[in-house]
């Protein structure tokens, strides 16, 4: 634990920054030297300006750490965590790239960008020979590293696990949104107590593309996707955590469900980042009850990184429906990009 | 109001029961005479036998009303409303039909029956012709008559006026459905708060065959169903009362959002079932705004039997996506069967 | 309808100000000319500024209005419904009294004062008794008269109908507050999902103050409070409508429960209010379930004016223990002014 | 590990016994050798009789073991956990304690006995005494030893505190109680969605009598109540874990708040209970900010074993009011037994 990389933490006080401080405690590689939030708390210690909203205590080495601005110039991490909204990313992210830093972000604002990766350690821990290509085109001798939204976080191991059994053409995806993914304040109570909102803003287009550049290449200089098509309809529902998706898949070679439940069980990391202390063990569950995933019940399963599938069954029209539920602020976010860090490391990225 | 049809509610005391007591109060063609339920209440007085569940009180004409055995001999009235579960349906409501009474169910047990309709008076009041074939081929005087499970009501609505408009090939549905749809107790709350339920048993099963049924036509002995797929996935959340269901549709000729709205606000109930007590005014409503409809904001609209649409946009696989809304426990089932028996009264079905 | 009292409505696009418009529509004494909102929106139609969060639609008369300033010079109304928040009223209500208008606020500011009366025209039509004397202290030739605070509606008069049966002496309240009642957008909805907050900010000091207010007399140039004793605890919890109360008092003279209830029964609003459009029928209602008042079921008795009580029982300490629940924004706020100003009317105050 | 006393669990499919089941994993003295289940589930596995509604799996150990009958012929343990429901306890938990088993039970079936203790090791070792006493007016060679009812269990704990720092006179405790309180399938979720419910039968008479018992003492052949009065009203909110109650006392001695918190955080278990496994670690925790305790963010503090205490403050008519919340199934049920019977092993009685 002595000579753990020093990590700052942008936007540490809101909901996925929150994440990250309740998750990188006792981290074996990583040790938070450097806080940021808005402009308003810089200067104040975390435990005045944060009203945490995690069940359990904040960490008590975090309270007493004063907030920074933030910016480079306040920050000298070789690793830094980005917790900021997509439209503050926007420049600050690669003013830390500029400076040197490697930024593992959550936010949107570069995700699309053809030489950016959209890591997923157990799905595509190659994407990262972007970063060099990165560097090349943008001049920074840091990089930015992608995150992918949190609902396409579990969608896209089990579309992993299909894709490379059997080949993926068409899916339709239809999601139940846990209410943290819209932060913090996030939506308003009366808009969802005995509702559904059958909008979240920029989602499907996300959920649409993601994916598909998660399987993808680098061929070139960029990113080019993989070759399918989804269709996605995106909901927030009255859950706390736990992103839940209906899926169904036309595969390219068709598969009973039997099988794709056999190629959802065999699924396993590459061995690079199979055995990181973030990794998802096992990356897949599969549950035989006929209504499970349950976002209460699962979510928490191999400590909130492991994506759970379920209702496996035939479709008539695309010939595969199953289930899939992943944690959004676990998997779909801080611990993800925890995850992307830890692989970083081990590729010798971060040093 | 003197010469009332006399009207039997079978299972009166359950929730669709209730809401039959509650639709019924007042009405201008029928006048509750008996009221049956479950073998333990019989001799009892509704107002004591019934945990009335609804807002707002149960009427002061039921509450000192007796209630009879659910048997023929004890019910004598030439409609008969019918909100038993299923299984019991299966011998009772035939015993009524064989005695004389017209049975407007809610019942699932004969929907799939090629000589039973699925009466929807805004979408196909043409079905009715099946009914001197069903008592030819049963030896009935009376007739059963069913309504639609309660998630492909609004579905059906919605997917008539584009199948008049534009033909259908193939849709993808997914539902996220209320409470109130799986009856009293029902859902524990413990399976519900905080989470969503991924199985509805048989559901899906229902909404890929009933709504093709539902816009079939009377071929011979027989009610075919129209030619078109359904894939469905259904879900239970934490609401009261709506069923909201994502759809994604393949027409026969392709259509614009713009031209879909257009088609969907221009439908028409056919004019025999347009201007009935029960009939929805109007049949459908688009919203405009991108965040609707909404089950708490949207589901009482016109008195809870118009079916509420919006957010029509392109859909990427199938060419368009919408959401769909309607009232499970009005519309999609005791509004809906009384809007059956008004339909009848009119055809001359019921004297 | 051709005679009507033009009226303008502070703050009209939040919560309350939505149930002001909502309850205004078609109202009998008063039209709504003018309404106000931030000045963000002023010069907006109302149809495009509001976010409206109530089931059903805004109505149309309301979509095309323009939105002015809040400010007298920008209404001149004689009658002037306020939805401002606390500390914009504390400047901006005095300044529409001085240029002559009533009005009747739903605010905190002014609700402490000795010379405003806090009006509730089923419990203390007298108050309005103070307005002669605010009018000659202040200089005013209008009027501020406030609603209470939503908790203390309807605790207020179920004390009524007990002070003037047995007298009081200590009364233990305990709230559990609907969400509406914080505005929007108010609470977070990852606060209160599968939660319970135990702090409405100066919402105890209100419940333990006002009941007495309400019930107390004008007295030289001032309203002295009653004289008993409040104690409370008041509560945040996942219900959209209707302030829940669990109360327990010690009377002058002991009372049993069925004393209680045929006392509740009794209580009927003074004569001068007991026939206005608003005015609550009945005053209250006794549920003899035991298992209510609850908020879904009973929040809209008598359009949501009635207060409605029930588990009246023995209390070990304080000799009597009920519960009682009364909506929040409508006999709580909005509906509660308007009946307020339709009292003015008739007392006289408003022409 | 090797030498665990063999126990077992009575009802362990039920929501109590669940708990039974988790938390006995791995326990460091007990090791579940027998579960026992309705009659109708008596030879089938655990893991296909158990409706599992607990997050996270069912342990493994658990799965292939049979149920058996629950009657002492079926179960030769020493300890037995009884999750039975009240009536059922009545008869079968004597049965046992004849054959000489020591009975751990939630039931509140012999809890108000005068020879029975309602035994809290951080609150009132000393109750065990009533043991030897009990066998003898029975005869029986083991003995049956309570929880007390889940809402008491906090509230107990935090009047010892007072109770032992300044003496009690009075208590005001209005809860807000936990869905898991009331087993599975327990409240229908129709009736707490958007609502509560102020009724929970029995349970009020249990708050206002349990507490005051185990703050008693043995004296003679029974256990003889301290003496004070509480005055209870209890409710069921739409929380999953965690009872809070409101509560206001008045004290022998007054306190400010400043000392009543201080009073909380010294407390402690007496020293015989202190460093058991199931202990609280701390007994009491005091939350400073003025919004908590909150069953969601609260309940599992100290494992689901400690009691949380927050806004203490004057109280206008006894002096001093404050919040307290337990976990329910942990503190109040499941935890709280084992906590018992960890105890009774220091103390000798369990061998």
């Amino acid at each position: 634990m002595s000579n753990r990389i020093p990590v700052a933490v942008l936007a540490a006080t809101g909901s996925v920054g929150q994440r990250f401080i309740q998750l990188l405690d006792c981290h074996p590689y990583f040790k938070v030297t450097v806080i940021t939030a808005s402009d308003r708390t810089v200067g104040q210690k975390y435990g005045d300006a944060c009203h945490w909203i995690l069940p359990g205590d904040m960490p008590d080495w975090v309270k007493e750490m004063t907030i920074q601005p933030t910016s480079p110039e306040a920050v000298h991490c070789p690793l830094v965590f980005s917790a900021l909204p997509a439209d503050a990313a926007v420049e600050i992210e690669p003013a830390f790239a500029r400076a040197g830093s490697i930024v593992c972000s959550n936010a949107s604002a570069y995700r699309a960008a053809p030489d950016v990766s959209i890591l997923f350690p157990e799905v595509n821990p190659d994407l990262t020979d972007i970063i060099p290509i990165q560097r090349s085109l943008r001049g920074w001798s840091g990089a930015i590293i992608t995150n992918s939204n949190c609902t396409s976080a579990g969608l896209t191991v089990s579309l992993k696990a299909l894709y490379d059994a059997f080949g993926l053409k068409k899916v339709f995806a239809v999601s139940m949104q846990a209410l943290s993914g819209a932060g913090y304040p996030g939506i308003p109570s009366i808009d969802i107590i005995d509702n559904v909102i059958p909008l979240i803003k920029g989602e499907e287009d996300k959920v649409e593309h993601e994916p598909r550049k998660m399987l993808g290449k680098v061929v070139g200089n960029e990113i080019i996707p993989a070759d399918f098509v989804i269709s996605a309809h995106t909901n927030r529902v009255a859950v706390v955590d736990g992103h839940m998706v209906c899926v169904s898949v036309e595969l390219e070679h068709s598969a009973t469900p039997e099988q794709a439940v056999e190629a959802f069980r065999a699924y396993q990391a590459p061995e690079i980042s199979r055995d990181l202390p973030f990794a998802p063990q096992p990356v897949i569950v599969v549950r035989d009850e006929p209504d499970r995933p349950q976002p209460r019940l699962d979510r928490m399963t191999g400590k909130g990184m492991t994506t759970v599938v379920g209702r496996v069954r035939p479709d008539p029209l695309f010939g595969l429906k199953y289930v899939v539920l992943s944690h959004n602020t676990i998997r779909g976010a801080a611990g993800g990009s925890i995850y992307n860090a830890e692989l970083l490391v081990k590729q010798g990225y971060i040093k």
